[in-house]
């Protein structure tokens, strides 16, 4: 049955059994777990806004396949203007849970394997285009939350997987049969997780023809069997389990926060109706470079959402301060801006230079989702600073909730924790928490650290953007203007 | 007749008897004077292209009055893709000419007072609209170039127009009468002036009441009596009074160069059918925020195409140092595609994000059109010290060209001014010569001033982002996320 | 009896009977609280290192009052020499911790008070400096630790202290007997003032004629009667209560840390030999702006060792990854270093520039100092955004030490986040676990937010550098050198 | 006779009989000759200066070897404070001049051999530092202006000076007999050559054995035989040559400006008295790094003193514009201070944390001189940026001086040009020339490309700040803090 609500979403995991590790022991219930719940809540977004009708037009989409109406996040982008609607409901859903909402991922990995697919299909006449339309037919029908799964531990970096002492650093086939494959291996920070339905596996790296091997993609439910699940830690995670408004408040962010999780591959089946590439190496740079620029140009509309809220945030604390009228405090508050509308820039231009692919779906303008990318590697982190610098010095030291709340010192902090005469202490604490939590806390795993790693490293976008750039037509444009006849080499 | 090709053009301005002074002297024959010829050139190129098959999809557009095909340059854009295709065309003019080419002022005049005098006529019953669309046919027929002329002396800028001593500080009506009016006053800085054919005027800043008469929108021939006009010095500019091959080098861009000129307005008459705006002083706001918008989108363009030709050079120069493989090297090059790229995608975004105005053309997202411009008074400065930097010192020791071609030491320069064995050592000294035009010559008045005050300084942006933010929707925002219920104040 | 070394000094804290409340409760005993300690050992390296021969070159100076070998924590600094170990002595202790070991604050006033009590005695003919100078006495002898405390609540910063509602909002005199007086307010984030001995109270602004009784100074020890202390949070900071050795890994400092504390002063008397300013308005400007000063200068030394340990950090683990070697790496490491050593140049500058005060003892380079501030608010943000990128996505994905011993999915962790052969890979847990505190937990807090608003927030920075330079004698130079012949105002 | 003032420096250079060529021709009489005399100029100012009992203290220094006051800029370093000295010696002459004046080369390659040839000798028994001694005594005396010449040609970047085609790319000694030796080569860009007396030579790189001849470092005349001088272009050159109070107006920078020659060596004689290091390749590493780090300490000074001179315009051009209580451009100007003094804290702390030689004299910390110089190649464009921001468009548009005083037009340039009202245009064109000419002109040569790469590219600072950085000990730091015991390799 498909999931049409928040409340569907919810039930949809309440039997999600799986075996799932948290602070050494095994979790449960994951819907009801404090620590784990506020990534539920930012997935469920991508549910509940679809519901509203004033959000309608950016969320609900005609399935090329079935011609029914699904939701954005499980759709094969048919036009650039689909590109560039899925860049404004990420804003809106940063805008809105101020986190990672993790379920672009999954939509950029099914758009990936779209294209893919076919294309491996027309140089090998296999048939992963067909299994995947399958696969994307029910996901669409599901409507489904889908982790698109593809950065493995890696080992020593200064070697190849086949180079490394363990085998297992990166995902790989260890087994065929002719009902499936049989996998080992493990994805690294993997994104709302436990909170899919479906893993959606990608290789990591362009692999060469000894490393076939690797070269791997498919689906399986989040909850097959040999899946192991371990939670990661982020920073101030535990005020999630402080409780009533105490935590509410310390947490900063009431109600919503990221997910990050290894998944281990103890010897996984996939059966071949689910296997997307399976030893196909030569196509894993194409599958990489795509997906990494779907995802590239999805920080060009999430990170701006969230820092919406950052400018936002930053406005609300200089005005309970008092100060929201000094000319330095405006001018940080303009730099802010100006930062996070470029991003959004490059997020809307790379979607706009989007072509069609032979498979039919658009892809991003590839130099430009990773220039987008490149800037979000940056700018988060001095919108970041400006807010520290606006906030005061407040924001860190700060007594806890429990002090604010107790008969002891609850009064006086009232009294020293006041800043303007309108506005009660408790709603300056509340504002302070959250940038506390945006820029030091576990907000802040998802706005700097995600925002420099997630889709790729710098580096990674600084190879792609010297690849992309065509130099000997600018290397000519040069030369005629200078009136240099080269004597070409 | 219309201007159907370059030599058209050139020909339309032979007889372009104006008074016009350059080093304390009267010029007379402006198309062959080599101080003033390289921004013909320029200029020239927006003919030149039309015509070239490949480029036609850029430059020639249907005219929506007409129904004929137009220069893009006289066009009133139609639709989001024709602010798109703005860009583009720009951005190829850019790396063509590595200078300013002068004429996108004049279309963003006419896409401004498009709009504007069809508000004003709606509000107050004139028919300023009409009169503009009879002067917009008759640029797009004879395929003219028009100056767009805003910027005043200004003065004291503490103080208002009417608060300077000398009233004559901003350009304004001095007397009106049954024919037209009279004007007086001056135009600072004006880009492409003494080659254009017709100068569109506009007001520089939003006016009160009291100050009506400032409130002036009206068009003249560049020919008209009573102007006069007085030619803006540049650095190394007489490097274009050089004659032969040694100037060429000398000059760095051997044929294109920018132009800015004074234009003083004694007593100018204006017949009623070129005035577009007399006194309703309510519009100057719209107005100089609309112009502003098109122009800081223009930015998005040329100077991303100036951006083209510099890192082409970056390349070049690498390449005859024999460095062009060190990493440091490549990793500046990606720099400057970084910065460049990100000023591309703020003038595609602002355009995409274009809307219709009530007039029925197409205005840029204003929002985003700062932020472009805002980025391209930093960018420029960025990349030009990043080419200096790739350059390497000889930049700005290199003797002159007259030294290179002279007998008693061109050969001892050619052997030590040599680079890698495969390169001859003039064309290493050409690309250097370009690069130090670029970065320190008359190229970096358009590269790196224009950019910075050009559509208006820094600070103007920030004003206007300021205010084209919404701030009260982003507070809200902070105040879910922290569960604020805030006394409203 | 005097404090020779840490053990004594943790001695001298048992019996510390003060009311400090944490998370809504009252705590009995400070050195045992696992969430307080890390700040004490930080402290406690003050006396520590002082006792090591190879420091005591840094530690150990001859006290100008009685002769006798002192901790440079309690000296008055009688040269620029001292000025410079000063510095060096913090560079020191901040690598030494990598927190703020929250002893400098107390110096920094100790010296400030210095010189201003003797002006105020040489214009008011009173004796605060013979006062001071037994106290001083006093803690040099016992080397005791010293809270400096300067920063109001401060309520609306729009409003000036008397304009506020309530009058608490600053500390001020409530009451004056021939005992001495009677002061109320609190002082906002105290950094080691649980830990210290003595609070050294100062002004935190500019004050008038109508605002005398916020002009106070004086000093009475932590455990005053009418002293309530209530701890601040920090980001993470409940690791420090996660116990054994998967604490100490998931705290990422495995010792150290700092604190910040509200102080609220409820009625609290003052004998007058303890009080050092008494209504002396006019002298709250040099008062607020030496201490700003010689604590701007401390930040170009203890951020810097903080920087150093950081640069570590980013080379273990880069070699845990296997990408030592990396070009990118080693660059992003030089620029590390780079901002490093800037700060600490201006840490050194702003010492050696410094001046002998008419009372004997040596201030800082004033303008110099304050650069040296504007730049620590900066560049640690910087090194911080940096060492994230060279660290990798793991810093905030890993899971927690328990999920890494337990017995369940240990081993597999141990497998799958191994980097390089040779490490196991609890050493890179640990590392990232460190990189994590530094730039996301509680050592942030002190790394960067410290950073920013300590000794003053950055624009406190700007208006002093703007008053503190001599623009007259620029533009003189400029006129000069232009040919101007100024018709002066 | 020694040169006691700027008169007998003049004098000196009269019969200066060089073979210089400029724009093709040969130069004969150089000191009238415009475009070389405004270098003639600031090079005098070293002179001039010191004759002034207000900077005698920092000019007039005892000398080591006679005990006799000299010019500080032939003097060897005997303390840090001498360091220091230099450093403000040289920004007080940036404050005069706004300009290279080219003297400090020599001083810096003086300090270099001093100690490089006393090492060599105590390795090899060489008698280098003796015939040094002779020559420097010589210098002293007679109060000479010594050209440091040590950057090669270099031809192909990738190759090694024994593996370009041409041997001659990089200074080398092509015959040795008993009376001296015979090199051949080429020195780029020499700052003030020409009017320099003496040319001390250095290696450019470090060489290892099989490039022996290219280790090679003597002192020759500057009218010795075989030298071939030909003088570097700049930007705007020749408004040097544009005659009367409209030259004077255009060049921005009225008398001083800077000098920029390529010195070839013809097979050029040097008696064996005047050699102080042939074949020694061991020791070139140190003679490189050593006169690096002195001159990367000198941009630490000079740059400094061109900064406060762009301050002082900064704020006059603010004034005259009537926008000098803006608050944009209030924080606008402390930023240049900021970055100003920054790199002066660099130059003060490298000269503060020198160190003494075996040979007795003092070289500035290497790390911090690096460090100072790195910033050296960035702050100086930024402050160009903003100082441009400033200034305004018309920086770029102003008519030239000769219109402004044309009887045609010069009225109504007044009327057009002027700004506040109590200062004449001319003062704000004199400005805005001198603006342009620091930020685009031949200033610019000297405050931007040649704090870009005198004294090293910015790589090469890199590579010293990674080399000279104890990263080993910062490792452990880390370690200790994160409680690694590591498994050592």
């Amino acid at each position: 049955m498909s999931i049409k609500n928040k409340q569907d979403y919810l039930n949809s995991l309440k039997n999600q059994d799986i075996e799932l590790y948290l602070f050494g022991e095994k979790v449960n219930d994951i819907i009801n777990h404090p620590y784990i719940r506020p990534s539920i809540n930012s997935a469920a977004m991508t549910y509940e806004l679809a519901e509203k009708e004033e959000y309608r037009n950016l969320f609900i989409v005609e399935s090329h396949l079935s011609g029914e109406n699904i939701n954005r996040f499980t759709h094969i982008h048919q036009s650039k203007e689909d590109l560039i609607k899925k860049v404004k409901m990420l804003r809106l859903l940063g805008q809105k849970t101020a986190s990672c909402f993790q379920r672009c991922v999954g939509m950029d990995a099914l758009n990936t394997l779209y294209s893919v697919t076919f294309e491996i299909d027309q140089e090998y006449r296999t048939d992963y285009h067909k299994r995947f339309l399958k696969f994307l037919d029910y996901v669409q029908q599901k409507n489904l939350m889908v982790d698109g799964a593809m950065t493995d531990p890696k080992g020593d970096r200064s070697l190849r997987p086949c180079e490394q002492k363990d085998p297992d650093m990166y995902l790989h086939i260890v087994k065929e049969s002719s009902e499936g494959i049989i996998v080992r291996g493990a994805k690294a920070h993997q994104t709302g997780c436990v909170n899919s339905h479906e893993i959606l596996v990608m290789p990591t790296l362009s692999l060469n023809e000894d490393e076939k091997d690797y070269a791997v993609s498919f689906a399986v439910p989040v909850i097959t069997r040999g899946l192991i699940y371990i939670y990661g830690r982020q920073s101030s995670d535990t005020r999630r389990l402080e409780e009533g408004i105490c935590g509410e408040i310390d947490r900063g962010n009431t109600y919503f926060g990221g997910q990050e999780v290894m998944v281990i591959f103890e010897d996984v089946f996939v059966p071949w109706e689910r296997v997307f590439m399976c030893r196909e190496y030569k196509y894993s740079t194409e599958l990489v470079e795509r997906f990494a620029g779907y995802h590239r140009q999805s920080y060009g509309g999430c990170k701006v959402g969230v820092g919406d809220v950052l400018i936002g945030a930053a406005c609300l604390i200089a005005e309970y301060n008092g100060v929201e009228k000094a000319s330095h405090i405006k001018d940080k508050i303009v730099e802010m801006i100006n930062l996070n509308e470029t991003i959004y820039s490059c997020g809307i231009a790379c979607s706009f230079e989007g072509t069609r692919t032979p498979s039919g779906n658009y892809l991003v303008d590839l130099l430009l989702a990773n220039v987008c990318k490149q800037n979000v590697t940056r700018f988060p982190y001095e919108i970041s600073r400006i807010i520290q610098d606006i906030a005061g010095g407040k924001m860190v030291t700060l007594p806890s909730a429990r002090d604010f709340k107790s008969p002891a010192v609850g009064s006086k902090l009232e009294k020293y924790l006041k800043g303007i005469e309108s506005v009660p202490a408790e709603n300056r604490i509340r504002i302070l928490r959250f940038i506390e939590n945006m820029t030091l806390g576990s907000g802040a795993v998802s706005y700097l650290t995600e925002s420099m790693h997630g889709a790729g490293s710098p580096q990674a976008q600084r190879i792609m953007i010297s690849r992309l750039t065509d130099l000997n037509y600018r290397k000519d444009l040069a030369r005629q203007v200078a009136g240099i006849r080269d004597v070409k080499k």
